[in-house]
């Protein structure tokens, strides 16, 4: 069998000795080296269909690692990664020791800038740009977002400040016309005016031509031409990026191999900050994908879904379905995650009643204050790691004027394959100190329907953390008052020892406890809130035991059990052992795996217990710090 | 003596009375009062004495508190002040039980939201534009925001936002060619052209006129003249604002109060989203405060300066500068607070060096990460309070990649009259659990030099944390070896307790102890390092006195206290009680007055020594929970 072309790419370097119609053959074989990998590994799928073409043209007109290509979110570098030496371990991509679905430094000296979250790229290469004239070195830098990532507030700070700075820089817009879902917001309607306005810019040129032959009889025609070329030039697409100081290239067809080398050329040479508006198909080449772009943004493996499985997100947002049909002030919150978050169906409900404002979650949190302040039952989705970006907000906006907001704290917990730019595993530690903040943690489905159920007739903040996965959908929700606040679970009782669990790790708490009891006897307790902690209750059963576990799917710095370890401080003769995660950020692999590595499994916990009880208390910290 | 026109109106309602020479001089009589009110209190007197005429114009047009006027940043809010009924009050402005320096909504039904820091009011007017259309309600509504702000990211997010949504909505865009210090950024730039281009466009009225008086001969010439309207039109100045769905009024000049009246009501008039753009002069009425803007930002009280005060952020600054003579890879960042964080000098001296983002502090941390990327050390200086909008940067692009990014989080702990939209208190908190950072905080100007030293040799990213206030110079800095961690200090010896204090409250717990000693002999350690802690010494200490009290200018959830307790949760027969704030937002007041309050003093200091080892612990979490 021949080697196929992809095969004899070992770097980019190797992209220069093809021509045209290899690089497009090329072209064709990453695209199917893609597609079977994320079928069988699951991975994003779109986006990188999308750019195939774009990093072949950036690949061959730059010299990577000497030049820096920055991928903004990053979740469009499979090409990139095929490319620059991977292919061999593109098959472990995602995977538990394998390599990473973003750009990642420690990986390869082509990925110049680690990334997951979005609109960052720009802000990153201005830096680089910074440092290369400073340090008096020469290269180039080219940032990649995409049309959904430039509405990102900080993608507009970078623009804002390099459009002065006036570094040699080219930004590549890929515009997708969508973000995960649709693109939302006025810059796209504007970008979309400038895709279509083409034929009006072509007619320009040839209209300038024109004018020139006009004889110029007189002086006011003379200055009406000149006025009009004038006029004219500010009728240039891209008329926004060139007022905040970039140089504006475009529209190009992004799958056009050879137009883009030239675009890319052509922006290189002309120096200072550069914008080259390209246009891709995301899904290009996948029919599947092509056509359901937001189903087939990231995918998991291929494999059948049971249909009775239903996750946290699709219990959240069943719920308020529900709930919202009883009350009309709720209305509905996502920052370009509304099938991640489970709202596409209250979207379908009450269409006039949700609200995606792209990827924007500083607006999100702050438009929810107003809402909230107006008389409206805002509740917002978010997942737990892009909340960091709202952070101030939420203090600022939300607690300090203790309006009544919900937010849905969505994959709260290790979230598997994305790995650590996506792991929710800090938002107990950042939320805890906020005052005025409710926060709960349901084990299950039904109590986070219960827990959705009350927080909406209570007043102030409340955050609910819950996990990506499967759970129990919601059957019969408690009915707990809104006069009083949620209360722990003690699921089994036992002096021994006890355990007091966070959310889906409760079961896990509750089965080691199960284990443990030919020898050990074991209360367990399902905390469910952070804050307020139950403290009557864990007081109790701590002055009991003397040995208190606490078992969290977060890390152990600021976290559930330091709560714990705050409410008992001043309890004389009494020892509390915390299992979380550890001060390091947590790699990809499944979250089984991942629980397993951590030490967060019923054998870890039931071990643990042991050692606390009968004597050789482990660490203070837990395994792994 | 007869009344003042000010002092006869209680509330909006009564300026509709007033003609526009009464207004006029209202206006004059509300400068007086500000200048007179800053000088005795201190707070913000630029800003507040450049939008009277905007305030009366606002408040003569609309019908405050049904209608909504929604100021951004909130430091402009004093005319607002003076005409909804607080005049009476106002001589207790930024004072301890008395009026905030920014729209507080407890404090009156004409403060319509909550504010302190900058870009959230089109966040918040577009909320209460859903909630108002949702509910259907009628009323109107104002966003007062400034040009430094709009380079806030999370406005642009807003503008993006609303451009869509297309709810009838009044931005006011009070520009005064700067933020704090000078307006930063291409959007700066843009807004200048907009300002002196007036003549054109004033030009392309006539133009349009004459333009309409040509007999159309001929299809080719009515052609053109139909396309040269057109273009034209794409002359209107705002242009960026209108491809951002927006309908654009302006410039007008912002202190024409009858101007501005016909201005916002034909804002109003025209429906959906309207940016009407004026342009008014910091310090109006006030020659020093007009001559030097950034100078009378926010100034203290008329008070003679001792020559020898320095403080933290003196010392950051100027040890910076020092450091940087001899490091050419050292570069200073700041998002708007060039003066404010002691950079002034560093810009002065190494201006290529220094780089002042705007009001963006998520851009900012991304752009120091991509400067560390390529082997620039930068230093970036932020107020604790807007670290809270570099979160998910700090994690996801500086902590992530273990980039050598130095933060200076000035501001620290509470920082006084500008209250609790200001004090600094949660950083320890949102910091510790973030893996790869260090985080140091200095008791004075010579602890705060060393670190700053130190750090600039280490790799990975540090956070020193230092407050508002005056300290001792840097003399002779420490010098510490990269190759080891900063270590905890223990400023006096004693077994009957171990004091740990942080920062400057360590002066305060070595007085304690003082005054303990014929009664109490304790150990003070000055902690230095919150990450890691210095364990070895806090084990070996905490073991002899089995008494442990932290002292910490922060909140007490998750905070340096809860970082001890982690650090001894499994020492048994051991006591840690812990010294901070409770869990609620703290008021505005003198910082002495606010360590009073809470009990940061050396007297209750003293006291809590008292009870913890001669029994009676106080409650768990400190006083005031």
């Amino acid at each position: 069998m021949t080697k196929s072309l992809l095969e004899k790419i070992n770097s980019p370097e190797d992209l220069k000795k093809l021509d045209l119609t290899q690089l497009q053959v090329l072209a064709e074989e990453i695209r199917r080296e893609i597609i079977s990998t994320v079928e069988t590994n699951g991975g994003h799928l779109g986006a990188n269909l999308g750019v195939v073409e774009l990093t072949l043209a950036l690949h061959s007109v730059l010299a990577s690692p000497r030049d820096k290509i920055i991928w903004d979110v990053g979740h469009q570098c499979y090409a990139h990664k095929l490319i620059t030496g991977r292919l061999k371990e593109f098959r472990s991509l995602r995977q538990w020791g394998g390599i990473s679905g973003f750009p990642l430094p420690a990986e390869s000296e082509h990925d110049h800038f680690g990334v997951g979250h979005s609109s960052t790229s720009i802000s990153a290469a201005a830096g680089m740009a910074a440092a290369r004239d400073l340090l008096m070195e020469d290269y180039k830098i080219a940032a990649v977002i995409g049309d959904g990532a430039l509405t990102g507030g900080m993608a507009f700070e970078a623009l804002n400040h390099i459009g002065s700075l006036g570094k040699d820089l080219v930004v590549i817009l890929n515009d997708n016309e969508m973000s995960i879902t649709n693109n939302v917001g006025a810059l796209s309607d504007y970008l979309s005016r400038v895709r279509s306005d083409t034929t009006l810019f072509r007619a320009r040129e040839g209209f300038m031509a024109l004018l020139g032959r006009i004889p110029a009889v007189g002086k006011p025609l003379l200055k009406l031409t000149l006025k009009f070329k004038k006029a004219l030039k500010n009728m240039l697409p891209g008329q926004l990026f060139e007022e905040l100081g970039f140089a504006y290239f475009g529209p190009f067809d992004g799958h056009n191999i050879s137009l883009l080398q030239k675009a890319i050329t052509n922006g290189i040479k002309r120096g200072g900050p550069v914008l080259i508006h390209t246009y891709t198909q995301k899904g290009r080449g996948h029919t599947l994908a092509e056509e359901n772009p937001s189903r087939y943004h990231g995918v998991g493996p291929l494999k059948v879904k049971r249909k009775s499985e239903i996750s946290f997100s699709d219990v959240f947002g069943q719920s308020l379905v529900q709930l919202a049909k009883k009350n009309p002030k709720i209305v509905a919150i996502t920052a370009a995650m509304r099938d991640g978050t489970g709202l596409g169906e209250f979207a379908k409900v009450f269409p006039e009643r949700s609200f995606d404002v792209g990827i924007a979650e500083q607006h999100a949190l702050t438009l929810a204050a107003g809402m909230a302040k107006q008389g409206l039952r805002p509740v917002a989705a978010i997942y737990s790691t892009f909340l960091q970006r709202g952070y101030d907000q939420l203090i600022h906006d939300i607690a300090l004027q203790n309006l009544p907001v919900i937010i849905g704290v969505d994959r709260a917990g290790v979230v598997g394959d994305d790995g650590p730019t996506h792991h929710g595993v800090f938002d107990l530690s950042f939320l805890r100190p906020v005052p005025n903040l409710t926060i709960l943690a349901p084990s299950d489905g039904g109590e986070l329907c219960t827990m959705l159920n009350w927080a909406l007739q209570r007043e102030g903040p409340i955050a609910i953390r819950y996990p990506r996965g499967v759970t129990t959908p919601c059957f019969s929700p408690e009915k707990i008052s809104p006069g009083r606040d949620i209360k722990a679970k003690q699921l089994k009782s036992g002096s021994d020892c006890l355990i007091l669990a966070l959310g889906q790790l409760t079961e896990v708490a509750l089965q080691a406890a199960k284990v443990l009891e030919p020898e050990l006897n074991c209360s367990v307790v399902n905390a469910r809130s952070v804050k307020p902690l139950d403290a009557d209750l864990i007081l109790r059963l701590a002055r009991e035991s003397k040995r208190v576990l606490t078992v969290e799917d977060h890390v152990l710095s600021g976290g559930f059990g330091s709560a714990v370890l705050e409410l008992l401080a001043a309890e004389p003769d009494l020892l509390v052992h915390r299992l979380g995660y550890p001060d390091q950020f947590i790699p990809q692999g499944s979250i089984s795996r991942l629980w397993e590595e951590f030490g967060l499994t019923y054998r870890t916990i039931a071990e643990t217990v042991r050692q606390i009880v009968l004597g050789h208390p482990p660490s203070a910290a837990g395994r792994g710090d």
